[in-house]
């Protein structure tokens, strides 16, 4: 094992992650964390699983890309809420076979990524376990009073906008298990812009091992009071904007020309990427009709993208260039439908 | 799979935990959930694994006590701080074998024992994998600002309490193993006083199976202000004592005669078994002498008993009945010491 008991483990961990402040009363070391929400806020509250063979592959996610992801799963849902990030808690089952520079590389990436959203690690649980590697992070945010966005708020005649690209994280994935190199830490955060071949493999790969939460976004919607929904694009464009158009009890139209799909790539279809890919962490929110004039063109540092209308009738439909609908379906990733081979995610 | 999608799941799971009131704004269903502290309190959170064949076995455990003991273990640790439980988050990873009734009597088992103490299922995590059912728990209680009882406040001279009995969730196991029939739900909650024999047993049993946590006794010593310190005894009294003495900086006395150790069993150890069986529970605390004499017999329905007393000496020394002091080291479970074979917790 990599370390001789919790105690050190404890300590270990403590010397890694410096504490933040505000709202932070008590962390890691007593029987439980306390925090103390700043007047007017609500608390945000979700936990996400990252299990290897489902969610990550060991020969394929490098560690610090492990704990980048794992945290940043559960970041997006926050953002897909408008909450700012502040605390988070790690449950990590480690496996026999788990090394200390794996755990230390882990914890980098895990760290990095909270140091830049400025979340606390408040406490958690560890064991050890003989099967896969389990990961469990809770992390909480704040939102002011009353506005958080939902996913039920969406109305006909919404705009429906999304944030960055959709499909680079699938098409990552993909290059590099035919090959490409997997960069061992996070790139530089500096978007490309326009360069072909290299750097938008580059871009893919960034987008599917280290994926930047859409945090400052979400937090611009809710400042600006702008979005009526939002949720965050974790199975699939069509699979979560689905989720959101149920919630709201309405569908929705998408016009193709306008998603902002990943580059055409030998072998690859584009389209199927956008919609179906998964992982994406970017947001989907709606904006009533009357705001949608007031949305600037990027927000949080990242660029908008309108690409349909909630309607009344249930059900995606997506609209083709030459004018064509076809109903749209939702093709995402369903842990209870099928358990696919390790890696999808 | 026990069910055909993640939507039926949650909505099965909707059904089955109602919502409770206050503070409790957004649940299940969205990216997150939201809760609202109430005005002066702060925010306590910890999160517990049970993964099967650490911390249960599939072949002793029956789903209900699987259920129950995964919420027990996180609402113990509330108990610990002093805080009366509200909220949880639960991510569980099934195994492809999971039946869809063991999913149901899990959920009855937690669900009763969250509906006892009033906590409200807010969110959570679902996978599917290969191996080991794995469950995390993160429970959220509410503690008056400034006055959870930590790990770190005992001072030499304090009196050190502990509630209930010792090395009966132990006592119980091994019961379990042996053949005894272990209980399939959680027998009514009378204790037993002064039977012999099968009441003793069935008592073991049920400590183990269907640990109570310690809630309202932790939320009474905050109420009346008499705690310095406090720890939940989850790996063992010793072992749990010298985290709380090491927090503090001090070490303890433990008089052997006062601990309320376990009915002597043919063939098995009762100290043994008090002092370092695991799992009860219960809770230490400590007193300043000057309020000792303000301590009720009882606190939240569960007998308290003066076990010894803190001293500025590091180390435990436990003090026989003819005068004897030895140390006591603390041998309980660590993850990363030893990896035991399935059962032991």
């Amino acid at each position: 094992m990599p370390f001789r008991n919790e105690a050190e483990f404890v300590h270990w961990l403590g010397r890694r992650w410096p504490r933040h402040g505000h709202g932070f009363a008590l962390g890691i070391g007593d029987d439980a964390a306390i925090v103390r929400p700043r007047p007017g806020r609500e608390l945000v509250l979700t936990s996400d699983l990252s299990i290897e063979g489902i969610h990550f592959r060991a020969d394929l996610h490098p560690p610090r890309s492990v704990g980048h992801r794992a945290l940043a799963r559960a970041l997006s849902d926050l953002a897909a809420m408008g909450a700012t990030p502040r605390f988070a808690l790690l449950s990590l089952a480690l496996a026999r076979h788990t090394t200390r520079s794996w755990v230390a590389a882990f914890y980098d990436g895990l760290g990095r990524l909270g140091q830049r959203f400025a979340v606390t690690l408040i406490g958690g649980d560890t064991a050890v376990v003989e099967g896969a590697i389990t990961v469990d992070i809770m992390a909480v945010g704040e939102v002011e009073r009353g506005h958080a966005l939902l996913r039920s708020g969406a109305r006909a005649g919404d705009r429906i906008y999304v944030t960055g690209r959709l499909g680079l994280s699938a098409l990552g994935l993909d290059l590099a298990r035919n090959g490409a190199r997997v960069p061992p830490s996070p790139p530089p955060f500096v978007r490309p812009r326009g360069a072909p071949g290299a750097e938008e493999n580059r871009e893919a790969l960034a987008a599917h091992f280290y994926p930047q939460p859409r945090c400052a976004a979400g937090i611009a919607l809710v400042r600006r009071r702008l979005a009526s929904a939002a949720i965050d694009v974790s199975d699939g464009f069509a699979a979560d904007l689905v989720r959101l158009c149920e919630s709201s009890g309405c569908g929705a139209v998408i016009r193709q020309a306008q998603l902002p799909l990943p580059p055409p790539t030998a072998g690859r279809d584009s389209l199927e990427l956008g919609l179906h890919g998964g992982e994406d962490y970017e947001l989907i929110f709606t904006v009533p009709a009357a705001r949608a004039g007031r949305m600037p063109r990027s927000l949080g540092g990242v660029a908008l993208r309108q690409v349909g209308q909630i309607q009344a009738a249930r059900g995606l439909t997506l609209a083709s260039a030459d004018g064509r609908e076809v109903p749209l379906d939702a093709r995402g990733y369903d842990h209870f439908r099928d358990f696919r081979t390790p890696g999808r995610r």
